[in-house]
């Protein structure tokens, strides 16, 4: 086993912190397609200076996805792969004048490191590498194979990486993923999600005439604003139940093991409610279930947005002729996108509503690893080494969110984890990201001490 | 009684013409200000030119209210006094690029008359007095005292119209009126409203957090768009059948006469459908009351508009803090706005969505002229006799739009009828607005014959 002192692996993480920062200043922007040749290469290059093969799959369309690869050392396990999935892609910096530093400049301020990517996604890529280089730098070598597949269109939904994960089923073959994000909550908690929600994003239209008509007429036109509000309100009542018939068939029970680990999770009211403003008891309140079980182990079904008529200040007298609204249903284990979206049309249909069209925008299924895997409790082992006695570890089925780990599940069949070092304020997607470096260091530890567990 | 040919009030009319143009070209845009003292001016010049006498009442705020008078003849009935509600104010001309004329240069082509203002309203003021100047040319003179109420705040809502009428009640008083619009229907039926419906305008606010939330928490937070959603359909169910406790309470039931002038109406479902392009079935469909009495004796509520959360293109899971939305309720004789939005209120309340507000923008109480009075026939008689027997005559004992008819009854307390030149291709508030002069011809004959019978 590698005995690496956490002074060496900072002081190695420090002395390659230049790449870091050149990585950060690239502009990847995927929706805008910006930087993506000169920041494949520069991914190419970080892999090959650490002795890692690469190749650039760009045969199917979208962005390149670069796979990387290195050998357990003659003393390491050849037999075990875990893979890495990063991308490097980021989120656009605007609104920019937001910003208190340049978003591709990165700025180290009380410990703090701010540019677009610190956080997501460039940060922890650079972190895998970072324990790569400093087991590297021991006798003992790497202690198992590693893997990596770093894409480029993550935050523009991921939307060609099914087919290279198809096609290249085989290059990426391993027995394990760590995925590309985790950290700390807002209680400093070290959250480990062993899987993450599905989603079936739907739209509902409801057209009642060619064009927006008096409102005088209300006494005998038919509306879209209220077919479409009384075809909602027919899906889920006051209780927030779900009435659609079939939405919850399929859903693969929770485990004995999911199930305790749910239990053990805290969940702190007083924070939630002020975190977010809440003027409303949680819909868990006076049920049988917990927050932290409604969290992970039920789905959801949302009105992200509803839009009919005339929304300006004061008043206008139209009756309007279309009514729309997104509906948003995270998914559980079992679940499926098209299922959800035929039930929700079906259940309209039975009930009146033939002329609420239902539109499936967006669909992925749930995933969870198999909690009884090994590497579950190797990840939390390493973690509770990194992170020491004073960070509580949670390990959480499934994280609330949704990602598209049920690909990697589809052609890979492996258990997925997150660890990553995001903490709560860390602003993903927003101006002014960051990262902490003592979060930085101790992710590399956590890192090492992972690939250690997991060659054993 | 004076004997007037067609082709003697036609001529009068041409040789006033320049009249109507320059009124047209005063762009009296009661929202912007615009015009206001010059055309508050000419207004009381066009009066005082025939012999009347004016006052401009500015002393309750707003824009001036215009006074005329003119009184009856020697040989006249100056028992009878008949008061003509106009406004000087008009609509902004926007979109300018889509008027094909400019908006306040009047332009006739092929016997339309194109500018705004031409149909609401300064034309039927122009008809009013076009019909007196007739008259005065005449032996006999007017059959009846004339009195003008001209405001300049009808487009914004009359808002300081009933401190007026309250104030200078002794001054305005009448024994009937002719409302400010009326016209011919898409069928070329001369239609002669009694009356109009009244309205609730209310906004219903409901707000669950201080801020958006991602939608994953959705399995937890309580979410204001399903609860307005769901409050909204607890008002009306889905066979449209208003559920709101009390608001039916104190409708005026419509008499005899009133029921047997509806249910002769004309309703031509075809012409509807097509007119609006409606694709679902008239919510009077299948039930005991026709669409006429719908229109005319019913109340309604209409969701104007409703808006929540995310509305754009594509998707995003957002779980919206605050939802809003607009619903209209047209009010028939006795129903109050405030008990209306009281009711309402209520009815959340018991139902348990005391989170969703009600606010009360706009009221207006309905108004229905007493049928058996013998002004409605008076108005029904003269029109037969103006535009001839090719021209079928509705009598509707109240339209089914809003106006402020209810003030002129709480101070005044006279029968109110609608007569004007306005057509099914008039585009009031539009652009384009135009008026047809055959129409405009026989408008001014309406009045003539009118205060003939009236004077009587």
């Amino acid at each position: 086993m590698n005995n690496l002192t956490k002074e060496a692996v900072k002081s190695l993480a420090d002395k390659r912190m230049p790449l870091f920062y050149d990585y950060l200043a690239l502009p990847t922007v995927s929706t805008e397609h910006r930087a993506i040749p000169e920041t494949v290469t520069y991914v190419e290059n970080l892999i090959q200076d650490l002795g890692g093969e690469t190749q650039v799959l760009d045969d199917l369309g979208g962005h390149p996805v670069v796979y990387g690869f290195f050998k357990a050392s003659p003393t390491g396990n050849a037999n075990k792969t875990l893979l890495f999935y990063n991308h490097y892609d980021v989120q656009p910096a605007e609104p920019l004048d937001e910003w208190q530093t340049d978003p591709f400049t990165a700025t180290e301020k009380e410990g703090i490191l701010y540019a677009r990517g610190t956080a997501d996604n460039k940060g922890n890529f650079i972190v895998r590498l970072n324990a790569i280089a400093a087991l590297l730098e021991t006798e003992d070598g790497l202690p198992c194979n590693i893997k990596f597949l770093v894409e480029g269109e993550e935050e523009i939904g991921s939307r060609n990486l099914e087919k290279y994960l198809q096609k290249y089923a085989d290059l990426f073959k391993a027995d394990a993923c760590i995925w590309e994000f985790g950290g700390k909550d807002n209680e400093e908690r070290f959250v480990i999600d062993a899987g993450i929600k599905g989603m079936a994003y739907l739209e509902l239209t409801a057209d009642s005439a060619g064009i927006d008509i008096h409102s005088s007429m209300g006494a005998i036109v038919d509306n879209a604003a209220w077919r479409l509000t009384q075809a909602l309100a027919s899906m889920r009542d006051v209780e927030n139940n779900i009435l659609v018939e079939g939405f919850y068939d399929d859903i693969t029970p929770p485990t004995k093991e999911e199930k305790e680990l749910v239990a053990s999770l805290p969940f702190n009211l007083e924070s939630t409610v002020a975190q977010y403003g809440l003027t409303r008891p949680l819909i868990t309140d006076g049920k049988e279930i917990t927050p932290s079980e409604a969290l992970v182990f039920y789905p959801t079904m949302t009105i992200c947005g509803i839009l009919s008529g005339f929304v300006g200040e004061g008043t206008k007298t139209v009756l309007p002729r279309t009514a729309k609204a997104k509906v948003d249903c995270r998914l559980v284990p079992g679940q499926t996108p098209a299922h959800i979206a035929d039930c929700v049309q079906k259940h309209l249909d039975k009930h009146g509503f033939e002329d609420v069209k239902v539109h499936l925008l967006d669909g992925q299924k749930a995933f969870r690893s198999n909690m009884t895997d090994p590497f579950v409790q190797q990840v939390v082992k390493s973690a509770e080494k990194a992170y020491g006695t004073d960070t509580e570890i949670l390990l959480v089925p499934n994280n609330a969110g949704t990602g598209p780990m049920y690909i990697f599940d589809q052609y890979l069949k492996l258990p997925i984890l997150c660890s990553g070092v995001g903490w709560s304020g860390s602003r993903a997607h927003a101006p002014n990201e960051s990262i902490r470096m003592a979060d930085f260091y101790e992710g590399i530890m956590h890192m090492i001490y992972l690939m250690g567990e997991f060659g054993k």
